[in-house]
């Protein structure tokens, strides 16, 4: 096996593409996947199937792209694995908790494997163009050797720090301003309709003139329009980031009380079914409270 | 007097900016101020001062840009000067809440008098170089006639129904979302700031990805940056636009969870001293609650 | 007319149950109401009919007991009556707000009339009964004048300190009290049920050991059994407190983040329609956030 | 071994109270701790030391006394002992998550011994007196069989159904309430303060009047009088309490806004280094966020 080889785990919406990334690239890549239809449709892209995850630690170099942190547990934290692996870079660009993030990077140490947190912003459209943002951190000399995969899957990479948990914070306060940004509208277009406003007219207008950009253009048409499937994101999944970013608190003492909403206002949504909906569907809490037609 | 003439009451610091687009405009315009300063300077710029806000109201069209609900209450919402006016038409461009919007347009409706209400978004130099967001309702054909009154002041109009009201609830809905955006990142800061990520880095990357736009650009750099001085926009300001949104839930049965939180924010603020400074300075709640270091 | 008259105003639920007390204690009253029905039932009861405000106030001590602010800046507040007074000591049991509060004393001071506050804790049949804790404040020596007719009133006087507008922040902060336990077993009685817990045997358990009281009890009985007509205090009257509070914490830069959330859970009860209700109703909010059947 | 004989495990503050009332009671009592100081006084007033847990599941009834979730998870969730067991009868007594109330309900039940939880209301004096007030649940027959048992430790026995976590809901439900009723009045006594009126008035007068019993007089007390040592239940002990009431919240989607407020403010005293105070220590958020003297 080539040192040159690229290991990568977790080949869902996002990680299939940024695993075709690497290869439009030109860099071999070495594939494993939980469920194997996706793996499949990499090898038929050029990537080499691996048998098993012991095989893709025999890369110089692991990515892995997992859904959460009982996945990235599950799989990767495995002392037998990582005890065996010939990989001395693993790069993990999953959401995960700052928990998972330091048990991580300390069980990667003990097993003397450089571990960088990566950790990205963008949909699987996204992913699949290479057009990432990649909130990277760790050892430096590790994120320049991971710069030329970064440059395949992304379009830009933001450094945050020498710690591979900073990567996570930043990630973890990103979606937490995501959610607050679909709150804020969730309320001023109730606010609005109530006195007889067309949340439409309204978000129009502030997406034309102080809040440019995907986030409030993209969310606040959907709780303009009400418009909350198909489910870019799905409301529990945005429940786990809210709790992420709460956790974060609770472990330094940070109060916040926008967090506390939020987790409110999502529990409501899932106790009243919405819970196939896209997050941005907790716009359905505010009218709720406010009485508003359904 | 001639018809063409524009009454103008109200010469602070985005008046005068919006009077002084009017005249380079070409219209003549009548201006009149509580104190005399801003008259003279205006006059130089070819205004005629008036003697009396009935001088004002002798003009076709007025055009108001005070303070606040006091102001306006106090100055123009006077039966005698709107009894003897001479306007067909006041253009309210105040920040007032929707009580003061309401009776406002009945008093004005006594008395044969077409009101619009025309809040704008942007700062004094915006409005130096006229080109202000313009956010209109009223009746069409008021908004019609105001239109060349616009297109000197502002960059756009954005309509909202033909109701005044409907303006200063997009107006009021607007301010309440810059207090969200400004409240989510002060939170996000300080869990930033106290897992050793850089608020600076941190707003950077959000300004240059998911939040373009002066909001979350301006904003957060002072609030990643503790600058809060000199005020762009004073705290109690801000409290007093939260009050605004506050009031406006209160009166249709509109709960605002954000809102709640923001008026504790800024209370707490002032309750430490902070009256003096920029809105942004809310952000220093944040910190405190999580007791990072002064 | 003799010194020893005490003139009374507002023979609503509350006060003609204190009228009647003073009656049966031996104090000759002149009682005064907007509508004249209240009036002759007391009179009946052995009380004169006074003709008019001014006639209220010809006696030496005047007690008032009116709905709210309006109803007192009304009717009490006005600088003729006042200059012509002859009383030299108004005693106000109404809950008002301190701002208010503050107004009342210095108007009554500039007129030389001596001016007591003094809200009372209890609901009608305990003002019959003469039993009601009368939370006081003002001048000692004023207080030590108006203690007889405390007595004849109330089971127990509390005194606060000089200034009048203390009782009224003792009273407001006892009903922000009063909302906050029954927002409290709302959530709880709501977490309850959500796993199978019946509520009432909640609420039988904690009156029984750690919550015994009035408080608890009662509303956690209704809470429990969604109990809310005949409403005892209406809701919009919960929300009016809970705004009370607010405004006076505003005042003096207090947060208050329960009041915060009473103020939602309140607005979320009307516009659902419970505005009849008794303020437990506020329970059902909780109920609906939850998805608790209907 | 006879049948007679009561395993006990856990001999911290609560349960060597508890199992001393047992002795007294004329139970033979075999006792179990982590650390054996506890043990040695126990078996001075007539226990049995066991010299392993396997011992203490060797009688007949094993009773525990356990900290928090963890230690029960660690030393009794162990299906070696529970299958080595002859106990037939574990009534757990400790304050646990639902999650663990499951867990260890599903566990006994594969190994056919019966499960009870009972946790209870009372501080150390209170176990020492057998006066504790025991909040059951689990299947009648074997409640009736612990009754002798909670005869001995309580004053009375609450019961809350068939299914054991039932009455873990009920002391999850019960502690949030005493969180409540502590920010509750953490916020009248500063808004009272901010106006000038003693605490302490205000609490003697809220007890003496509708909130008598011990959570309103106690904590009332010692917020007035800012009297947060020596600590009878520590701040970090109540946030995990209010956690445990969070998080049975979210696992029915039952929404707490006051829990939320809650959680900010211990965070908030834990930032400012009130962890090894009484909870009531809370109480010094809310004066810090009026900035009331310190």
């Amino acid at each position: 096996m080539s040192g040159a080889t690229v290991g990568f785990v977790g080949l869902g919406a996002m990680g299939r593409g940024m695993a075709g990334s690497l290869l439009r690239a030109g860099h071999a890549v070495r594939v494993w996947n939980r469920s194997p239809e996706p793996v499949a449709a990499l090898v038929s892209q050029g990537a080499e199937a691996a048998g098993s995850l012991a095989e893709v630690f025999a890369a110089d170099t692991v990515v892995s792209m997992l859904a959460n942190d009982q996945a990235v547990e599950g799989l990767l934290l495995d002392p037998e694995l990582l005890a065996g692996a010939k990989a001395t870079l693993h790069v993990n660009m999953a959401t995960v908790s700052l928990a998972l993030a330091e048990r991580a990077e300390a069980l990667h140490a003990e097993h003397g494997i450089g571990y960088v947190a990566a950790p990205v912003l963008g949909r699987p459209p996204v992913a699949e163009a290479g057009k990432l943002n990649i909130l990277a951190a760790g050892a430096p000399e590790l994120l320049d050797r991971a710069e030329p995969l970064f440059a395949a899957m992304g379009d830009r990479t933001w450094r945050f720090g020498d710690a591979p948990r900073q990567a996570n914070t930043a990630k973890i306060s990103t979606n937490f301003l995501l959610a607050c940004a679909i709150e804020s509208m969730a309320e001023a277009c109730s606010l609005a309709e109530a006195h007889g406003v067309r949340p439409t007219d309204l978000v129009e207008m502030l997406t034309g003139t102080l809040f440019p950009g995907p986030i409030y253009s993209g969310y606040g048409s959907m709780v303009a329009e009400r418009r909350y499937e198909p489910a870019g994101f799905r409301l529990p999944l945005g429940l786990k980031d809210v709790g992420l970013a709460l956790e974060a608190g609770a472990a330094r003492h940070v109060p916040l009380p926008f967090g506390g909403i939020l987790r409110d206002a999502f529990l409501d949504a899932l106790a009243h079914g919405d819970g196939e909906k896209d997050w941005a569907a907790v716009a359905e809490v505010a009218r709720r409270r406010a009485g508003l037609p359904d």
